[in-house]
């Protein structure tokens, strides 16, 4: 949903910032689609934590990571879709490992594994969601099924 | 807060009622208001918890005890000032144990202290929130200092 | 997503049961497909809370509303979905209000609005959001200006 | 509540803070008297989130935004009034949109709207809770019934 | 960690409580001590959620389930242990699914795994915690490495 | 559990570093082990809280604290026990008060309290949490009547 993907080889990356806003007058509903448009327009991630808020107001912290450039785009969208007036951020650093994909074949069809990288050795395999997802909705099985499937044909 | 307190000795409530409601379409800043007028209309108690709604919704449970006689009164609050359309509720027991009030003289004043009987015995000791604050903000001391005061005062 | 709603008249239903599932050993990505096929099998309301749990474990509270006569559907979902062994549940009263649906015009196009009614008035009105949603993303405006627009056409 | 509000023309402000305290071994009567006492101290906001801490612990996050000039003010509330000896706070920069007050006659008396500017353009109109909530106390009315009427007055 | 453990057939438990508590003057650190002594006790589960109170108050819910003969033994330790005046509860049903526990030969050493069985047929394979975590523990291994490894040997 | 605790007066710590990561596939038995982790590697605190992650996620964000030399031993940790491909970090500023041990005698056994000095004066005194637990199991008393028992003694 990235637009712009960071590379997949292990790299600091220091143009990442993280964008937060305390929200206690909108709604979930609202909510719910602020996350997509903030990810189609390029965000890294969002997320939200229930916050406590003054006059016992449960609110809502929206926190989003995104590159620098992408600074003004986000504070566009957090301005139009929700009700703050103000926004916050501050400079992160990221480190991101290695990462390739491989392909698994299992008997309902292939799926895509994210694989982590280090010293040439991997230490992660995730299966693509996406993936097993629609094996698990076509074949009707469990997505749990699909996962250990998968994760029986690789050689972690 | 509540309109009509239960008695002080030790008893079992069989007439009590949980009423619960979703709410993904309201903002927190009425929330904060439906706790209140809803303690005063006599709600046990009422609280919030943060949960997870479908279509990716940061949402609200609220939840309130409550007398069977009063749930009409609740439920004509509920819709008045929330956005819900159903209301679910279930009975349960409350097993509540006897209580006594005693007077604690600080340097600063009084504070009435809650405190909970069991065969006889002083089990639990809950000097009065209301109280602490007022000698908290009257002479400028730290709450938790007029907290520790008052249960060095007890004979707990 | 309901396969079979419950009427639109005011009614007390008493043949509602909410099931609950403590999970600690599952991820948040089943968790979100998980919601999914319990809506579709009929659910009538799925919802998470985070726990806190024994050994340091962040959990989830996974709670469900359905009519007694789904309870086997739900059953199967949960075993063949998550990582559950034991499923508990409780019968609860419903108390629905009326509710009618009207359709607004807006400049966009028109937006089904679910109203609630008591003793023949109108005490709620919600914009339906997949609809105010096609239009926010078709016209390219604010969700929340879209929602402002209906609010405004309709008389309260 | 703030002692000295930032400005109404929209600026990026980088002179902020946010200090942020760990709390595991304080009750939750106390951190209710804490937040007002920072927000009268000068706090631009305080807000809780719960955490899970070591030992099984529910723990609360205490956050609060402040000018860096108000940095020794709230330490020395923090000090007081929790149970931390230490305090760990980093800088942000805070972008706030150019805002006005309008006036807003409804049936029941005035309301004053807080309204979000960019380009000229109002983006954003949130009626002021106090005085939505003292019109729905004095004439009993839903605490929603006023907003909604403040929202039909305003050309948005 | 529970006294007396449900038998390990396919049953349904109609003899079940559910035991809620309402805590807002009371610490983490103690609230990490009492689940263990509740769970030492009989308890079958225990959790926390945070909870939104009366006054701005961050509280938490502390949940128990218990068969309906160790209702008494569980009241008493919140009576000591936590500062509630108070305790409500009531019986829900538990269905639990048929078990077995089977042992699995991994290349540091045995793994128990949990087993749930429905129509004579695996739809779960859980290895136990603790043996992974001594394992982890012993040959300086990723618990997910264990993890992943018991998975593999499992005829799923 | 710190491997090398900051000194005891009181200072200004700009070494400090905080690590963030996002997890939405990860279980929480392994979230319980991987606390434990990072505390005996030296992390000065680690802490979880629940978010809300894309596509109906319930995830968890841990946060941990540690010093500038620690990164490199933490993000050793994270990518064998975790799940995350990638670890943000930024520097933050820690003000440590001056704190004493001092040595309390009750009829059960000695407990030592931590306390927090400013100028020259106590402001804080904690009993150690695995004292009290130790006297509560061994004498068999509820554990908040040892910390009763603890502040009465202290001068505070």
């Amino acid at each position: 949903m990235v637009s712009r993907p960071p590379p997949n080889h292990e790299h600091i990356d220091e143009e990442m910032i993280k964008i937060e806003v305390n929200l206690d007058d909108i709604s979930g509903e609202w909510l719910g689609y602020v996350m997509d448009k903030l990810f189609e327009a390029g965000a890294n991630d969002v997320y939200y934590s229930a916050i406590y808020m003054k006059k016992n107001r449960p609110g809502i912290l929206l926190q989003l990571l995104c590159s620098r450039e992408n600074i003004e785009k986000m504070k566009e969208i957090l301005l139009k879709e929700t009700t703050t007036l103000g926004i916050r951020y501050y400079p992160l650093t990221v480190h991101r490992m290695e990462r390739r994909f491989i392909n698994v074949q299992t008997e309902w069809g292939s799926v895509i594994v994210k694989q982590g990288i280090q010293h040439g050795e991997v230490f992660q395999s995730s299966p693509e969601y996406e993936d097993c997802k629609a094996i698990a909705q076509k074949h009707k099985v469990p997505l749990k099924k699909v996962y250990a499937e998968v994760w029986k044909l690789i050689d972690q």
